[in-house]
């Protein structure tokens, strides 16, 4: 861990595609909050298995910011020691800011920061939750010029505590006015900056009382004109400062959770409903992403294996069971993006384990029909469904490695999504109908197969007369 | 067809990226080809599916150059009747330079052409056969400077008349000296260039006697240093002379056709020597790739339903058919490279055939182990082999999709393979155990599978910890 001697960043300059550092207040005292998180300093408030610190510092790497300085004030021991638990665990470097006079205000947290650093900055607050691609869009909208950009959320009726919220005026890009009392107004202040020197310069003048803060700073950015708005669009951010903002930052996180473009019909309507829920218990515990994937692996084993015993009531478990595994399916991924813990093995070990739990459920289906149909269709529909389960994913792939896209995604492509497809042998186990619900959804795979072909077809056939 | 009216080519200047234009040189009249080829202009001299014009067009086309001068003599009746044809059946556009003075020499044809240029310009002769590699290596080896670039084979050992060839003496990627009698020399001209307007200049010059040959003027950039080589390195080109050259291109052709990277122990050894035969043969006709990858599946298909009546004969005859169908699946690729006919949907729906056919067998091979064995161990056969063939493939699909390369190629991998997985079934055939050698392959598949997977977790381990 860096502590907060003065680090010579001048000496290698920033090569011009990285990243600015990121400055994170961590020093206030939280008191709001402190009522319902047993007496915790704010940074280390859990949410879904992350203290608040850790959330800001992994959302900074995810926008693809390697350089953090979190300023501390506040019960900062505890801090500092949960800061160099964070260097352990993800392997990045942080330096520690230790702020004396925090109890006069964010704005001398910020001037504390910004005399370690000579280039532009983002600056964060630690109580802040948000979506890493705010970061990605202040820095995309850098001109160069030493203006500080502020990201402005103007979707005002999703801000939980409009009252209490920091509200900006704007003239186009620009800001005009910042305050809590601003009527008429236009947008909220999420509290995410992309600052430059000027900042520096703003924060020394606006020294006239006892109390430094980052308002009072803006303020004589907006005279000098060197500050403009970033539009968030819908992109989510939550100000945690009572437990009621605590509540609607995690609902909202898992909210965002979801993938509306990937999602079959039922994912969207059942899976994700109960995966979700389920998420946010799994989240505070140590559960990795991986140990999700293999315990959905293992549930869809089991159905296989009850589907294999052939009696109606190890059916209708088997079913509940591979329906169950379905749903598990889903929160590896959930709690992978929520944690900062996807990888790329991760996503490659949940496809795989994904088509041979498919493949054992239709040898499990397949053998409790042979039980009562020992008969060469009984080989046949394994053969035909199973190849419509694994062809359909296969087809996909190679569309996507042919023509460096997803295909289409048409109706019959998405009743061929796995969601779909173990949903309906499920409703075939509560009918007593497992092998005939495999037979169908078999057969709506060879389909989306052929249509994906097709597709492909008069893509290249357009392609080739244009 | 555009005639040989000046182009205005300075009005629309090229882009940057864009390839320059090529001059093929298609005015002689050939005499030594004449006699082995029914009198037919050397221009028109059919080679595996295309005249020697036709393939020098895609051959520029295949490299990225999408303009074309093709300067005509000797039988020019013909040769413009062929050029019309060709700008229709492939869609581009042809520029015909008429060359009344061709008898004069290669010289006077060429700067026919010069005179319709104004930038640099690729210059080649419709008689040599060349690997289209060899023009993408002088347009990569540019420096922007009037300086002419020949491209040389320094491999002199593989040249067929090395007796006939014109000679160069280098130094360094200079070229000090030019010639038929040359010696000792260092390599030898391959009739490719990419020439500035400083060949103008040296085409004008050498006008001393009647003949004016490009050697001469080559002769004229040698002396004032606007000459460098380009070494071809290993890629193929045959200056088509006479009968026998023409014999050799046709060999050197079809043994550039295999994929050594790509393909198995069997595909190498055993496939590729029947196929290439298949496809020479092939190449006269009009069959389209499509339709051969169309009659391989066919004849898999074939294969498969005579393995499901069971009796050592019919199984027997399905093995052959089946290896005869792995056979032929190499000519498509191999007349499509042959022909310029590759296509992005031609490979993909190769790819989806073989998948189907794939699952056609091993339903067929299953059916047949039936009739004696109506066990759930042959259902189960048929699951486990079934799956190991689609996976062993979308596994290394995945990995590319994730990767963005090929997975390592190891032994299991390469075992796993089309080409091995149907000969094993063939030689199961001939032992009358197509099942167990269905078994045997299915389960080297898994392993490979799993090879794969364990590659790729090594793979990130590696990469995170660097």
């Amino acid at each position: 861990m860096n502590t907060d001697i003065l680090r010579t960043v001048s000496v290698s300059p920033r090569p011009a595609d990285r990243a600015p550092p990121a400055v994170i207040l961590a020093a206030g005292a939280g008191m709001r909050l402190r009522e319902g998180n047993g007496g915790r300093p704010k940074p280390l408030t859990e949410l879904l298995g992350l203290s608040l610190l850790e959330r800001s510092i992994l959302s900074c790497r995810a926008a693809g910011v390697d350089e953090c300085y979190v300023v501390v004030g506040y019960a900062q021991e505890r801090i500092v020691h949960l800061i160099g638990e964070l260097e352990a665990r993800h392997g990045i470097s942080i330096t520690v800011v230790r702020n004396p006079n925090w109890e006069t205000g964010n704005g001398s947290s910020a001037l504390a920061a910004v005399s370690h650093l000579t280039g532009p900055f983002l600056l964060l607050m630690c109580d802040h939750v948000f979506d890493p691609a705010i970061l990605r869009l202040l820095m995309a909208a850098t001109d160069g010029s030493d203006c500080c950009l502020l990201a402005v959320d103007r979707h005002t009726d999703s801000v939980l505590d409009l009252a209490d919220a920091t509200k900006v005026r704007l003239d186009g890009r620009s800001i005009t006015a910042i305050g809590k009392e601003l009527a008429p107004f236009d947008g909220v202040d999420t509290g995410l900056f992309l600052c430059s020197q000027a900042l520096l310069d703003a924060l020394e003048k606006a020294s006239g009382s006892d109390k430094r803060s980052l308002t009072r700073a803006i303020r004589h950015l907006i005279q000098e004109r060197k500050i403009r708005a970033v539009d968030v669009g819908r992109r989510f951010w939550v100000d945690v400062d009572t437990p009621e903002s605590l509540s609607h930052a995690r609902r909202v996180l898992l909210a965002n959770l979801a993938k509306p473009s990937e999602d079959g019909f039922v994912a969207r309507w059942l899976n994700r409903r109960v995966s979700l829920r389920l998420s946010s218990y799994l989240a505070s515990t140590r559960l990795s992403p991986g140990a999700i994937t293999l315990a959905s692996f293992l549930i869809a084993l089991s159905g296989a294996f009850l589907f294999a015993v052939g009696s109606y009531l190890w059916t209708l478990l088997a079913g509940l069971l591979v329906q169950f595994a379905s749903i598990v399916d889903g929160c590896d991924g959930e709690i992978a993006r929520l944690k900062f813990q996807t990888s790329r093995f991760g996503a490659w070990a949940d496809t795989m384990l994904d088509r041979y739990a498919d493949v054992a459920v239709v040898a499990g289906i397949s053998l409790g029909h042979w039980q009562t149909h020992p008969t060469a269709f009984t080989l046949l529909g394994a053969i035909l469904a199973l190849t419509g389960f694994i062809l359909a994913s296969y087809t996909k792939k190679e569309y996507a490695l042919r023509y460096g896209s997803e295909p289409p995604s048409g109706r019959l492509a998405r009743l061929s999504k796995r969601d779909v497809r173990l949903f309906v042998l499920f409703a075939g186990a509560l009918l007593n109908r497992p092998f005939e619900a495999m037979i169908l959804v078999g057969a709506v795979s060879h389909l989306a197969v052929g249509m994906h072909f097709l597709t492909a077809s008069r893509r290249d056939r357009r392609l080739g007369k244009a």
